[in-house]
């Protein structure tokens, strides 16, 4: 299989996310009044903006060191890359039934299935890239032992059936896995050395 | 005709390409109730946006190495570029029309006809290329025999005959049309060399 | 004035024109209907954005060449730039307006208001650069006779007062001036040697 | 803590900033008519969007400057910015608000809180910056005394009170302050040496 520059994978992924992450504040309808109510009205909306924006941050951050990392890419991380965004691009729906509808069942588990589709994907690309770069390469090494991703896909799971028992543990599930994510992934950049540019 | 660097024409591609990829997830609205049911009235939406995320996915990754192989960019190559961002950019409302009256027969078929006239405005990309480098540059050589993009032409001229007799034949087409695309164009990769960066 | 570089001008405008020209298609919207008469409704949107389009692809086209050409940015050449994507942002609007109420000629005239604001900025934005690179620079001996960038502005003001007399001819008008810049701006390219990156 | 390349963090902002600055005019709807009139309730919208969209360039053009000055990208700078984008993110929001309820005091309020929380962040990324590049750096020098910031942060928060009172000089504060900022940041231009691409 040939394989291809980074740049402008990189370049396409930077767009698509750039898009997602500020087409959900399409969401945030203007209030149809001018007082400080009708803006409380939107606060679940606003609170879900902030967690899937800080869940795309976060797959921004941990997408760009894994493709620094790379070597190079070959079809099949072309099109793992291409699985992930998509996954990714429905957030902003998502986000928008769980805010619209916050203490459903239905779109608090929608949410979940979405993230662990999402998470799935990102270990998909990782896996593409180790077997385009071998077990040794940077990726391969950093990527062996993914404790926080397989963490975040148990609770993704244990949130989903949560949903119809307790969306507030539900919720905070998503809050605090968010959270443990804004740690950056020091498994690579543990790996790579210091670069400038 | 003076010539002009590949870089802006292929990152504006990767924008407008980004954005129409993204932009089509708008039609997926919050449903009206926090159920099920509320959920599966989508889905003739989601899968007509499945599809067509495929068809632009493919669109971006073909057009990755056509770029790529391409010596310089001139007047022609950049209107032919536009030509074809322009039919890929109508992707987007013939998908809605499509998934909103799926079973239609006129939606269906304009589909097909969006698809056609991309098809046919990346031949005519390729061609201007190819006009610019020569018929034994690397992009000459590769698309002398491109029976992928004939199949592809023949098969959406048939749906769009089919969507007036049976409509799910004429989905299938393209959905099959699609799968056969997400192999990537080995005519440009084969005569690449690999290359890291 | 420190001077900057033109990489993330040119990325920025990239950007901004990427999504002026995808934005329009969300004026597209789906038919209520799935049948031929539905679509043919959109006709009027359909020819707007056909021509906003080529408009939106003419500028960037010549940005594209113009900025190819500068020495480097300063603040004055960033404003200018800021200027012309702000009368460029417009045009999703106007184009709307006029396709909506086509014949109607406040919208009409509206359209030309804007083609007038956007060609003058973009010369401020060729002045601009003359003013930094100098007079005998590369930009300042292919800008100093802006014929058609003249014929532009006295045809777009011509058709604004069209407008109200024969719109017919004042669509003519802006049809014919966007066919006329789809032949690319001589007066830069011949100046620039070939540049195959 | 490994630092990382500027290219996509300064690609990814480009992306996000261009998208929020073309997003607000999708806020300027088609009229319901034809006539002059109905572009003229429009006026408030419209000046809301000049208004803001300088906003967003004033934060493009000093976070290119800030970027360019810094050494390198660490996780702490990475969330700095993610945090500047996020309350950026929201201007397309408080200026549909302010623009649909002119005079009304919670939304010349929020635009305020917005502006506030905005600068805020942006004193928090030269923050980030510094701690990483050191206090003699390039942006440690640059940012030691940030008058305008400081200036620009009591107007706001003066203004957000005055909404209460008098939002006719609300709004004047908020455009003195755009218009203050129009003039490029010279404490990091000063410190820069002139780069030609």
């Amino acid at each position: 299989m040939a394989t291809m520059g980074k740049g402008r994978l990189e370049a396409f992924s930077d767009g698509v996310l750039a898009i997602i992450i500020t087409i959900m504040v399409l969401e945030l309808k203007v209030p149809h009044g001018g007082t400080l109510a009708d803006l409380q009205h939107l606060a679940p909306v606003f609170a879900g903006y902030l967690v899937s924006f800080v869940y795309v941050a976060i797959y921004w951050n941990n997408h760009h060191h894994l493709l620094h990392g790379a070597r190079a890419v070959d079809a099949r991380i072309m099109w793992a890359n291409m699985h992930l965004l998509f996954w990714l691009s429905l957030i902003p729906f998502t986000t928008g039934w769980i805010a619209e509808f916050y203490g459903a069942p239905w779109p608090t588990a929608a949410y979940g299935v979405n993230l662990v589709l999402a998470g799935f994907a990102y270990r998909l690309l990782e896996l593409a890239i180790v077997a385009h770069d071998g077990k040794d390469s940077v990726i391969g090494r950093a990527t062996r032992h993914s404790h926080k991703g397989t963490i975040s896909l148990v609770a993704y799971s244990a949130a989903i059936g949560l949903a119809f028992l307790a969306w507030q543990v539900a919720i905070a599930v998503y809050v605090v896995v968010a959270i443990m994510w804004v740690i950056p992934d020091r498994r690579i950049t543990k790996q790579l050395p210091d670069h400038p540019a």
